[in-house]
């Protein structure tokens, strides 16, 4: 539990959950601006309308929100086997920095709408997952 | 792995998780209740109808259940990290009993479409996640 | 972290977490195989064209992909408790490898469109969470 693995880890980890727990926040406040609903107890809350479907703003920041929330949940159980199964420091704070990196920055080009960085920084995580995977299944076997 | 904050945060982790699985199953049988499906498989399986969208019950089911996942995803992972740099039992009880309850009303709050009830037990849980994101980031620098 | 059924639950959960990140490039791939795209940006990068939603067949993908994850996610937390609460190499193995079979199962019977076999992995999955979240409940109280 002292190790720099873990304390680059816990770090990673606690600013990844944070960062779930704005985009949820952030989602709620783009349909509140829109004052657009598909609840009618929340409608009736805020004096907005009705809709069959969110304002597309608000599903916007549903997806950035869903694509760090599904990448999120890899990395959380990878990485702490990854620790658990002996990564050198070098190899912790390689893979969960460079992690970090990219899903903040994820974010930041899904609300920009900018592209092909999006995409790159989405399938620099995903490698990073697959690469830890790999490790703990060899470590496993 | 025999502090009361560990047991505190097992038992609630587990109660949690048992919440997400019986929420899968409330959606289906939502579903099944309705007999209107996307997948054209089900239907044919339940001679059901299908449809290019799920019935709005079933909708409501899949975002309390939604809802559900992308709080219980941060607090698993925080949670965890919280005790493991240290948290106190008063701390840990504390912040986990807290979230299990605002959750669990969470749930109750959105099948019954009661406001503003579910928007403060999705604000307790959320500011819970952030405050022991807090403690573990501060212990992690 | 060098039990037996530590090593089964390290193994099957880097699998799973493999499985969500080639879910996540597989709706990519369906989605870029039939051009349609939600995200403006997105058909302007690959000469696609933009629609309200995505195609058929990409939603199907991400319907299996987001079963996946809501399943996975309580199984990561609950499995890691049962070991740590004391896990036999039998019970291990067993809740861990049928867990593991029945979501690679679930995937296979999701794309190819099989029921009632889909239905079947995926209460198979489900229900071995709920006898672990048991298991968990019962030592930590």
């Amino acid at each position: 539990m002292d190790s720099p693995a873990f304390h680059a880890y816990a770090l990673t980890s606690a600013i990844l959950a944070a960062q779930l727990v704005l985009l949820a926040f952030w989602t709620g406040a783009v349909r509140g601006k829109h004052k657009q609903y598909v609840n009618p107890e929340d409608a009736a809350m805020t004096k907005g309308q009705v809709a069959e479907r969110d304002h597309p703003d608000t599903v916007r920041a549903q997806r950035a929100h869903m694509n760090a929330l599904e990448n999120a949940v890899p990395f959380f159980v990878v990485g702490a086997l990854y620790v658990a199964t002996g990564a050198t420091k070098t190899g912790a704070q390689g893979y969960f920095y460079t992690f970090l990196a990219a899903r903040l920055l994820h974010t930041v080009f899904y609300f920009a709408g900018k592209q092909p960085f999006r995409t790159i920084a989405f399938a620099v995580g995903a490698l990073g997952i697959l690469g830890m995977a790999f490790h703990v299944i060899r470590a496993s076997l």
